[in-house]
């Protein structure tokens, strides 16, 4: 069985180089450290070299603290960025929902049951309607309404909770607002949900589209949010088929189904690190 | 096991009212008819009914002959549309390619192994590629070369081959010519595949748009031939995941299963005469 | 949009012979029945005629009081089977668990966001420990414990709570102890959710016996419950992909999500009357 | 792009020790290699460690001789089994039939097309029916029939065959003959194709086994093949939803593009040299 000591993990990614998945599996084995997952992979049209490596720390002859410092020395001179987790460090999670209520639930469920490695301090809402599970799960629900008016002063007071609550990763989980350029500059972890297999049917309405359009199969994409609406890196996708049989209100019913399992599988990716975005791209090391 | 008589097959779209199935039925039955297949669908927003009816010609008290002005009678009161088949009166198809081969090929080993009940007496490409294959086939090939500046009398040679063929349906096969609007107004039956999951990456170079967009699936389309390109109404879509490890070659090896195999299941329900169009839609009676 | 007016639906199964569509149609409609939904399906291997017909009883000429005699009335001369619903009349549901809770809430809470028309009065468990959950939801939670030595009484115990709870349909979701066929005898309504894709993997441990095989797929099945374990007529089944990086663990985490979404699918087409079964067999009218 | 310069891989699996990523690394690095495609699995309930790493040869310091005495001394120390592969050197493939051609001619488009990087010298079949594809592609093909009483024979005469013609791997499309553990000890690497989702429906009929049980999806398996009939390791499973509509030549007709389709991966992936067997599992190295 797999163990659940614990480990450490770092995601890597450089310009190609002769020698890279030597050196930093040597770095690794001259610290004593026992590898328990390594994979790169090469994009060949952008010269890129990216690699996840997981080990475990018991027994590793750097202590936590040094780690950091050690890898930055040593990747100095093939121009790495990186990023440094532990197994046993949760990041905490901020969910934020309108009214709908399916991928809240299974998101709430999955990190009560023990599936996702993480803390659920904080849902906010731009409604008051899902209160009810906050409470029956014992997390804070902070109410914003939003305007068109009032955003800039809204999101302001979002940043202010993600940042008293020390939040991690922001999972829009059928969040029916847009979220500004100017958030997005101060809070770049976010994890949206999209009611189609984009780049079909952006925006909103996906449903009623793509019964107009006569589509055979939908779709949803789980995907990193940037500045560009419905364009960012695409973690998951996953569809279903449906017939002429379907009407909208079918389309909205087998898609919430779709909704939920794909951006499961998005948040519990992103909280094992297995993804590393490059331009707006993602490599996910499953 | 399901009998190999003869059957007529009668497809019908007509404005919804109360009685059309049983008055259906009836017409059949009052003549002797046993039904093997009866299937129907309405449409709430339009307020359409389709059906689709299959009956035994053994025992049946009309002659073929006297189906079609019995049906027209029948129905001249409720303003239906309809078209009428024999499934011994096998239909004529044209496949239309270009240089690739894999879709062609899966068409015609499926005609000759009996699974399409189906005569394929003609392929036309705009390139002398693919005669090979025709010669070990039996089959006549027809090379049309295309330039922006002759089109027009190339399609007017198209037009009077499919005449001079007797062709009831004609199956793009990954031909890479748009056939023009002038074209489709004479010829209306046909069928091509288009390599994503419409709508998205509509036009050429789907393959090197997916890369682009860094999906996780990636699509293929079966559809009708419409005079708006790639907005034909859908039969069959399909897909398969890809990752990050697909470059734009692999996703062009891949797709070529799901081309092969969505064309075929839309050509196979054609000549199956399960397929009801209205509007940009299909039924699909499967 | 599909009406939301109540309607009646027949399910019928009689030996084939011609006319049956038009004579059930007649029926209907000779009563001023309007039909939403009419599908039927001939065995040709047993001979057999199996249809379900819905139709809005707004308008339609006999009461509900009527309907039943009149169409044993009707049938009794082509020796049919059939069973008369009534949209509007909701069945009440009983779930069975033991210690697993995925598939309970699933179910829950499909039928509290109106996906599935049901009453949910009573949870029976051999455990305690999902009590919290029936808390919840408002819905009463019975423990009755079962060893080797007291099943017999056990199950009579759980006969008079169904009976007391006026239950029509008993879903075991997760519900880890063999149904005797004595019970079965007694109340033939059970729909189980297995660990695989059946006949694969029969009886317990099937994610073990799955990793043990070096399968590339796992799959969950949905049936009705027979004397004959894991044997009963299929509803439903699904599967999922995996890898060798998938240990027991794994398999089961991703089963959840398989379970949960197959077992709802099979009880929603139960619910809707979508099902006939007939020997070992389901045919399942979507 | 992907390069298409020669490149180098091993498949090798050993104990499970610290620091082996790390040490293979090195061993291709010391020797200015350059990695294009590593990846490992540890199996952790057999201590196994297993990887394939492939490498450019261009500017490698060994020669093509060299590589594997020097690997098999550097790695006698941890005690590995290893494999030694070059890209520019295609394996020689045999395909086996009977009487069905959908596997032949699938395997041989590909080959032809070059999506397979493998020879095809030879064809053996236990009938003479399918000769005719041989010669459309220029293919030697063997008739050698079987009975009861001439197996062992027969197998001998296989057998020379298979060293005539340099055979590397036999790929069982669609041959309807027990291959015996005599055959098996003398010739190892075989893949077969079984038409069901192993280990449902074990040997013959599996359609009619399949029809009979009612199951809502069936499958195909594509194996190594073993002593134990239809029990070696499995490569690549798929699966396709089928309903109460398709009788047992749907099933079959149904199944042979999911025949087509599972029997070609595997076959891509064993050629790629991406399949590692240990004990009764494959590990598939995508």
């Amino acid at each position: 069985m797999k163990s659940d000591l614990p480990t450490a993990t770092l995601l890597v990614s450089c310009p190609d180089q002769k020698g890279l998945v030597a050196k930093i599996a040597n770095f690794i084995y001259s610290h004593d450290g026992n590898i328990i997952h390594a994979d790169q992979h090469t994009d060949f049209n952008t010269g890129l070299f990216l690699t996840r490596v997981e080990w475990q720390l018991d027994g590793f002859a750097l202590t936590r603290e040094e780690i950091a410092p050690a890898f930055a020395q040593f990747c100095a001179c093939f121009g790495a960025k990186w990023q440094l987790f532990f197994s046993d460090r949760k990041p905490r999670m901020s969910i934020w929902v309108s009214k709908q209520e399916h991928c809240l639930l299974d998101l709430l469920w999955r990190s009560r049951s023990g599936e996702f490695a993480v803390d659920v301090p904080l849902i906010i809402s731009n409604h008051p309607d899902l209160q009810y599970i906050a409470d029956q799960f014992g997390i804070d629900y902070c109410h914003i309404p939003i305007t068109k008016d009032n955003k800039s002063q809204q999101e302001a007071q979002q940043l202010e909770m993600l940042q008293k609550y020390q939040i991690d990763l922001v999972v829009l989980a059928k969040y029916m607002q847009v979220v500004t350029p100017n958030f997005i500059n101060q809070f770049g972890e976010i994890i949206n949900i999209h009611h189609s297999f984009l780049p079909a049917f952006v925006g909103a309405n996906a449903y009623h589209k793509a019964y107009q359009r006569g589509v055979k199969i939908i779709g949803a994409t789980a995907h990193y949010v940037t500045d560009d609406l419905d364009a960012g890196p695409i973690i998951e996708q996953d569809i279903i088929n449906i017939s002429h049989r379907d009407d909208v209100k079918d389309l909205i019913c087998k898609g919430k189904d779709l909704e939920r399992l794909v951006l499961a599988r998005a948040v519990k990716l992103h909280l094992q690190n297995r993804i590393l975005v490059y331009g707006n791209r993602t490599v996910v090391f499953k």
